[in-house]
């Protein structure tokens, strides 16, 4: 349907913007500008692989700056090649967007291969059209066979760890709607450029059971692990890694679930044998237990009550 | 920013609806449901990966019949695995849709997973957001190491083929735009319904050197080869395989230069050493040649001109 609509050449645009990195990673066997990339995939390993749209006025605001945006929408991929536990080593990059905007797209490419750069990670292709601001990237992992963190693995007894601070993202989300709060940087950095815990995952391989990246809120990310493994478990509020200023938002609002069910931190929620407790990376903190009972309870100041994917309300 | 937007749960509406595809593939280590699907690569093999967005008004008219859609937006991705010699093996699915139209996802699944399930192709994982309806996928399939078809193989003196006839979507094209024709289904069809050449792709191992999908138009796509294989090319008018109705509606318009110049037929065009051509395909037609004189020209009537991707007009 060229002849009739507007059509961007994938091949000129995705070239002049993105090719500025050239193939490193030594998997790559051919990048962009055939019909398909190839890629190998070592003995021994198999390849992960996943796949995340971001949508103007849905998943970011109109208006977002570019450069954090591709920062973003290739860290929320490699959140999930982390939470296998894999080593990133390619994506593919499909923009939707109403018209070229080279500005636009140069930020853009600076902050999304910026990133790719630091981890190695080669953009083998890709797609470009013409419609409504849609973003997708499907990210490629390599992890040695029959080692990957599974939601599915986590088991009764074993301990629940997260790879740093809960609620920064969301502070920054409120922050973005009007909230006032006197140190506004570190949330909104926490926002617009979140960090794939990389390190964290490959370090958790051969020591953590269940893993998951915390996108949509610990409740609901916690929850798929225990339903895919069929358990429970209990969190204790005391133990949650939270900033000074999530504690001051919370002090001053009343708002106590908003860590709890804010998405976008991109942390790791893990579960571990307690034998394994001593090999938790340091920077890692335990905020619970797995245990038999179906469902996810929450122990604060001496009180367990039942907790939903929107705190409490839904519950009790 | 899920508390303030629509969100579609990926897992409830992907699992909902494409998961009555029952894993079948021996590559597919895990699929749905985790962070990452996990994926075998052979040994000996390398991963091919391609991926194409289709976005409504601009690939497809408002209104298409969704099944036909779900069958046309894997046929496209399959297409570029084929021009490579690639058997495809596994698919990501990225949907951004207004809203949730259980009837339209049914049926859209429904052509989707029919022609995946006639190649062995796993849908292994995806993604569900709101917004302008936007279709990306991802596909993955195997090439045995160093023996995938690139676009930049062809040497001077190769035949050039083509796996099928040429026009018959553009055809539909215009027929879907109101060109009256006497038996309009069978354009229709192959605009609606393309084949991907996928065995035609992979009898090609070891025959031919370059290969490309029409997906812009034989034009354009041939372009590709000759730009990229630094050579040039002579195609013979007399030798194109056009259809009887496509040759009618030459003969009622007099635009000849449609087959030349419309997309969306996905078949394959490739390039042989003559030594060789008796080891190609039975359906394939040889079209031209390739040369070493920059650019590409077609032959009619006795009369050679340069060929253009829109025709002879911006050329003569």
């Amino acid at each position: 349907m060229t002849e009739n609509f507007c059509h961007l050449a994938e091949f000129a645009l995705i070239e002049r913007f993105f090719t500025r990195q050239t193939v490193k990673n030594p998997l790559t066997r051919l990048g962009i500008g055939d019909d398909c990339a190839l890629l190998a995939v070592p003995d021994g390993f198999e390849l992960a692989v996943t796949t995340d749209t971001m949508v103007e006025n849905v998943h970011f605001f109109a208006g977002a700056d570019p450069e954090q945006l591709g920062h973003k929408l290739l860290a929320v991929n490699l959140s999930d090649l982390a939470a296998m536990g894999a080593k990133p080593v390619s994506v593919m990059l499909a923009i939707t967007m109403p018209s070229v905007d080279e500005a636009w797209l140069a930020a853009f490419a600076q902050g999304f291969l910026a990133l790719a750069e630091r981890y190695d990670v080669d953009l083998i292709g890709g797609d470009t059209t013409s419609g409504a601001l849609t973003l997708t990237v499907q990210a490629m992992g390599l992890v040695p066979r029959g080692q990957a963190l599974l939601r599915s693995a986590a088991r009764s007894g074993d301990l629940i760890y997260l790879s740093g601070n809960l609620g920064d993202a969301g502070l920054g989300l409120k922050i973005r709607q009007g909230y006032c709060c006197a140190e506004p940087d570190a949330a909104l950095a926490r926002f617009n450029m979140p960090t794939p815990r990389i390190e964290t995952g490959l370090a958790l391989s051969g020591v953590a059971h269940a893993c998951i990246d915390i996108s949509d809120g610990l409740a609901s990310d916690l929850g798929h692990i225990l339903e895919q493994s069929r358990v429970g478990a209990c969190i204790d509020w005391d133990a949650l890694p939270l900033s000074d200023a999530v504690l001051a938002y919370i002090e001053a609002t009343g708002d106590w679930s908003m860590p709890l069910v804010a998405g976008d931190d991109y942390e790791l929620c893990f579960t571990v044998n307690p034998d394994n407790s001593a090999r938790v990376p340091a920077e890692c903190r335990k905020i619970g237990v797995i245990d038999e009972a179906p469902g996810l309870r929450l122990n604060k100041s001496g009180i367990i009550q039942p907790l939903g994917v929107k705190g409490y309300e839904h519950f009790s």
